[in-house]
């Protein structure tokens, strides 16, 4: 048996497309629908209550669409919210960014010191110290909030000498803790992988959890059997949707993309909230 | 005559708290109320027609409370929805952040010469271009937008090393342009007054927008005759109102204010979108 329904993907805005790069380079023949919140861009700084709905407002738009899945590629909504919308989505897998870097890291780290960064919300709750902890408990997890690498990548500077003084402020301090894994716990990350790989050295291996959460949507499609039979997918067959027309949105999606996105459509936000 | 009735004031999260600030120490006498609208924080990146949509329901939710005058601390709403909003609320004064702050650096300029800084929205819109050539056309007038300057605030950095990398980085140039004047066009901005001081010399005058703002609404209540006659306001006989209770609103009203803000209340969206 094989699915030739659509994945359906939502971030709180345009960094999600980094999963979705991911998800059309090992899956090309799966057709995806994107969601990105852009009207109410960035989830990180709100609390949980509010996330939570804003999570399943974002689901409930996807599930209408005939879906076989829904990966959320927001790490704030996959660390307050994932089993919330468990609950709420009954027939089709639903998984997060959260639990696939975590355990890639834990598969990976010899020295059992893993460091994790990401926005203020995704470190307060914890989420990945609790997802390493539930497959080893001896793993030693530090952690640091970097609240200027997301507006540092919108503001393409990623490459830049601020970045490094920046990604230094953040990160040192997790490097003289001897970790040997650096799980990127925000879909903005992997385009400061140059700069982050450079400040932590090559004895530290960075994990992308954007990466690593399109390996487990590939995994789980292929264990159901659900892949899509027909080559209809990637980019080209794939659909975009956000909320807001934000003037950053074109350059936002050349950037996590690294492609342009010609077809993309925006949609009223009370179709989501209504 | 006088008017006893609280001025109204909303912001798109807590920097607005810097106007507040100014208004408390210029008319300690007045009570304010203030809207937060720290669930759809930042409105910066929002297309125009979101904005205005935005600011109008900040506002009706003001003039709900018997309000004699609107002070809109945001700069995106000021830059961009002023004038519907004026032609919206019909009986009182609405006044904005960027007029007050455009007139004050046009009368301090002796070299004709005028530097702007503020978010990507504020500065795309032309806002405070356009009101200084209201006054003077032949006026130089350079902008940059710093789209970091608020997230450092945000981080506690704004007294730090990147600070002045980051200021260095948005601001040399505008100071190679030969400006004598420099407009904080943004609520987050009064706190790098020090930073962006050390970049620009002392030969470049700072003009925050907040405290021109304040003054403004001053002048415009001594001409309507409108003071408060009693003495109950201040931040004690204030109050203030935030649509999410934000992980970081505690420490954000004490970056902003300067001194924690014991009394705030969470009120529901719906009461304003509804």
């Amino acid at each position: 048996m094989s699915d030739a329904r659509p994945v359906g993907i939502f971030d709180s805005g345009l960094g999600g497309l980094t999963v979705v790069k991911e998800l059309v380079r090992l899956m090309p023949g799966e057709e995806l629908i994107y969601l990105g919140d852009t009207a109410r861009f960035p989830y990180g700084g709100r609390s949980d209550e509010t996330i939570r709905n804003l999570g399943l407002q974002d689901a409930k738009f996807l599930l209408k669409r005939d879906i076989k899945m829904i990966v959320v590629a927001c790490n704030t909504v996959s660390s307050v919210a994932l089993e919330y919308l468990r609950e709420s989505v009954h027939d089709i897998p639903v998984i997060g960014v959260v639990l696939p870097g975590a355990r890639a890291a834990v598969f990976r780290t010899a020295e059992k010191k893993i460091g994790v960064i990401g926005t203020a919300a995704t470190i307060r709750t914890q989420s990945y110290v609790k997802a390493i902890h539930d497959i080893d408990p001896d793993i030693k997890v530090f952690f640091r909030a970097c609240p200027l690498f997301a507006p540092l990548v919108e503001d393409n500077l990623y490459d830049s000498e601020i970045a490094r003084m920046v990604a230094q402020h953040y990160i040192y301090q997790l490097v003289d803790n001897g970790i040997d894994c650096l799980i990127l716990g925000c879909t903005h990350y992997p385009l400061l992988m140059e700069v982050i790989q450079g400040v932590v050295g090559s004895r530290v291996e960075l994990i992308d959890s954007a990466l690593w959460a399109a390996k487990e949507a590939q995994d789980i499609l292929t264990a159901l059997d659900a892949c899509n039979p027909r080559s209809t997918g990637g980019l080209e067959g794939s659909t975009f949707f956000i909320t807001d027309l934000t003037p950053g949105f074109s350059q936002g999606a050349q950037i996590f993309l690294g492609q342009k996105l010609n077809k993309i459509e925006k949609i009223e936000l009370e179709k989501i909230t209504g």
